[in-house]
């Protein structure tokens, strides 16, 4: 007999069906035995009576979470027997049959019990954790805006492209990830902060429409809600002015919004773009919470922020620096009207503000080589530093760029808002701890001397003296230190 | 005026339209000049008179890959001017205004010239390779190879799960990349070889169909036409047996072929099934190239190699290793026959093999606890090494696992046999050279001695020595040393 999933046990009152599944709750009431039965479509009550004495008798021995086959007859409940709670509440199944797939040993916690679970042993039994109706459904939408994202941009004549994971740094921004090249001694891949540089190469390369849901890297400390591995909706137009990039965003976002989440309501379409100097004027931020009942989880109140300085005061560094990025293209009036001031200059970037919190943001690109030289003087970059990092962006700029522009969205944020969790975390299905551990595979992890020797790196005196003050073992510790 | 792509032209005789693009071609033919405007979309032979005088005179300084707009008519060209080597062949367009947006110093080498440039400078200016009809095509061809396969998995009710980058090393397998983790001195990340586990610990997670185009990363020496890092269509299900994953892949192989190259012809379908045992004896080789016709660009030839053996001897290691991987499901009754014999055993794995090359592999996997610690002591892990390595996934196994197997594809691979062409780097946007270098981005590099004392690290001596040999500076080299 073929499985039947058991989201589809409603419409088979009076058949005979095989489903399988895990034991999501027991109940002995005298001879009878309640078995709740989950799978990944839903939960079905299964009542084994001694009449059919084979699986009567093994069902005495399931315990949850065991995995189950069970063949046997759906039947109608009788009206006041109804369970509103569960999708299959109409209906029971009579179990016939019983043939235990594997057993398990009692979880750590109770898969949706009433209390929940610390979040400690929740990551280290993540497989246990995603059995919970609240993560496997945020796993599922999370599944479907990204199908939604990704079949709207390709409705619009979009190519999806896949940029490096193993890349060079770029200085400007946060610190990043550095893997030794085993083939180039004493040199290191970086990975990328975002696909910032590559997908603007792509305009240069004619792409015109590119998008991605690319795997984003920072190596910043713990701050709030952030993770070193993070995933962006990537995208970059040629051709175009901040007008065509905040439509674009704003179509998918009500897209979503109303097609996957009815319940939810806009607050204001269309959205309202308010300058940078008018938001801090009015909410001394550039991020507005513009909700009218901040305590409703069903409403959303988005709105652009536009028209930002180009530059910003460092207090540490003591010199400018880029408020967006350096690849920003600034105001050409205000170029033009403060040519000696750029901190006059408002830059022609864009964010999408979301309850208070920014999910998009983006801006129109220098596509000229004298423009991004004098962005780079700016920033106080010596001609031999430009030429070191971005070299190969300058010289592209001097073969035919194209004007272009894009945008970039936060994914882990926007899903955790919609889902009304508040943490990334629980919509990531393998996340990591505010210290970047992942407690499941035990990562990051000790390696051998020899991986070390193949690297072409040695730990630094500091990390073995931490490892012994620790009492740590840092597997090969001592052949690294004799090579 | 907005633009119009040059694609759309040919539906627009005898109207006015703007174009941008740029400059693929000049040509003076006395005063009259000829330029073939190029965008993603097309080709279009715009024609400047000297009636038209400022445009005219523009025209006369364009050259090659300048950014430029045209507003101008469409007109239908006499019978026997037109050009069937383009799509927009039928029409011309007059020039009437024109607008510089961007010049262009004379590229390296001629787009689409007749002359294939070499690989080092193409892969130096991949921003202007990607400009060739050729690439673009590839590019635009291999997203909708991923997009088909993605709206495949959807419809049959998979969800995509992203996994995580930064993981713990699988000491089985090839060579792996390694990260420094900052927060955790001498500690590494490491970049997974493929989701593998995580895709087991998403079916014991109660997913029940997952998929992902999964970014995976191998740090194996040069062979052949392998890359550093290469996407994986990547596919787990539970509660399923070898012939539904093979029937799963085989409807979607034949729906990539039929619907986006019609061109192509399948030699046999449904594929043959061969046991290994018979391919070795029929062809010596358990990847068989079955086409009828060697010499046909457009046969595509299928077979599964089902039933290899479960383990084969390493002459090196000078012990029994894992033929596919140690996650793999024997053949119950051949342990049963042969319990002392395990090289006797045959292993449930599945390879699809086109035209002598292996595209899928994938197997039934061990979800039962006893015989995934048998295959570790067969395979010579001491206890030690097993609860090291994988003692999260042997724990994952006690809490109810559900049978499950599973599938990958190697994508690079299935889009050049697709597009006939002969390396994957032609079909990936940024390659890496044979030696894992970026020459478009200078990767790998050197970092500074702030970033190696941030990563706990330091170069090795061999390193520093490799380095002076070759006259290389190392960036922060002194400092380094000096921590």
């Amino acid at each position: 007999m073929a499985r039947t999933p058991i989201a589809e046990v409603v419409n088979k009152a009076g058949q005979q069906v095989e489903v399988i599944g895990w034991v999501h709750t027991r109940r002995d009431h005298g001879k009878i035995i309640f078995i709740d039965l989950r799978d990944r479509s839903g939960i079905l009550q299964v009542v084994f009576e001694p009449k059919f004495a084979q699986a009567h008798a093994l069902a005495n021995n399931l315990r949850s979470e065991f995995v189950i086959k069970i063949t046997g007859t759906i039947n109608k409940r009788p009206e006041k027997m109804i369970n509103a709670k569960i999708a299959t509440g109409t209906v029971e199944m009579t179990g016939e049959g019983l043939e235990i797939i594997n057993e398990a040993k009692t979880p750590p916690f109770e898969i949706d019990g009433a209390q929940e679970p610390g979040e400690e042993i929740r990551m280290k039994y993540r497989y246990l954790d995603l059995r919970r109706e609240r993560m496997k459904n945020n796993l599922l939408m999370r599944h479907r805006i990204i199908k939604m994202a990704r079949d709207y941009y390709d409705n619009l004549g979009f190519i999806e492209v896949e940029t490096p994971a193993l890349t060079k740094g770029t200085p400007e921004g946060a610190r990043e990830f550095i893997v030794p090249a085993r083939m180039w001694p004493g040199k290191f891949y970086v990975l990328p902060q975002s696909p910032q540089q590559f997908k603007q190469l792509l305009m240069v390369g004619g792409i015109e429409k590119y998008f991605q849901i690319a795997r984003c890297f920072r190596d910043e400390d713990t701050r709030g809600d952030r993770q070193a591995e993070f995933t962006q909706i990537d995208v970059e137009m040629s051709f175009i002015d901040e007008e065509d990039v905040m439509k674009m965003v704003e179509e998918l976002m009500i897209k979503i919004v109303t097609e996957l989440y009815p319940n939810k309501k806009i607050t204001t379409q269309p959205f309202p773009r308010l300058p940078y100097d008018e938001l801090m004027k009015k909410y001394h931020s550039d991020k507005a919470d513009l909700r009218k009942d901040k305590t409703d989880p069903n409403e959303l109140a988005f709105h652009w922020m536009v028209e930002p300085p180009a530059f910003k005061k460092s207090e540490t560094e003591k010199k400018l620096v880029a408020t967006h990025h350096p690849f920003t293209m600034p105001n050409l009036e205000d170029m033009k009207q403060y040519p000696d001031n750029p901190e006059m200059w408002r830059s022609r970037a864009y964010d999408l503000i979301l309850n208070g919190t920014e999910i998009w943001g983006g801006s129109i690109r220098i596509h000229l080589h004298d423009i991004q030289q004098k962005v780079f003087a700016i920033l106080g970059l010596t001609p031999e530093e430009v030429e070191n990092r971005f070299g190969h962006m300058l010289k592209a700029f001097e073969y035919g760029a194209p004007p272009h522009g894009g945008v970039a969205a936060g994914l882990d944020r926007i899903v955790s808002i919609l889902q009304n969790e508040p943490s990334i975390r629980d919509v990531i299905a393998f996340p990591k701890t505010g210290d970047s551990r992942d407690l499941l595979m035990d990562a990051p992890n000790i390696v051998s001397s020899k991986t070390l020797k193949e690297a072409n790196i040695r730990l630094s005196e500091e990390a073995i003296a931490a490892a012994k003050e620790k009492g740590e073992r840092l597997e090969g510790f001592d052949t690294a230190m004799a090579d």
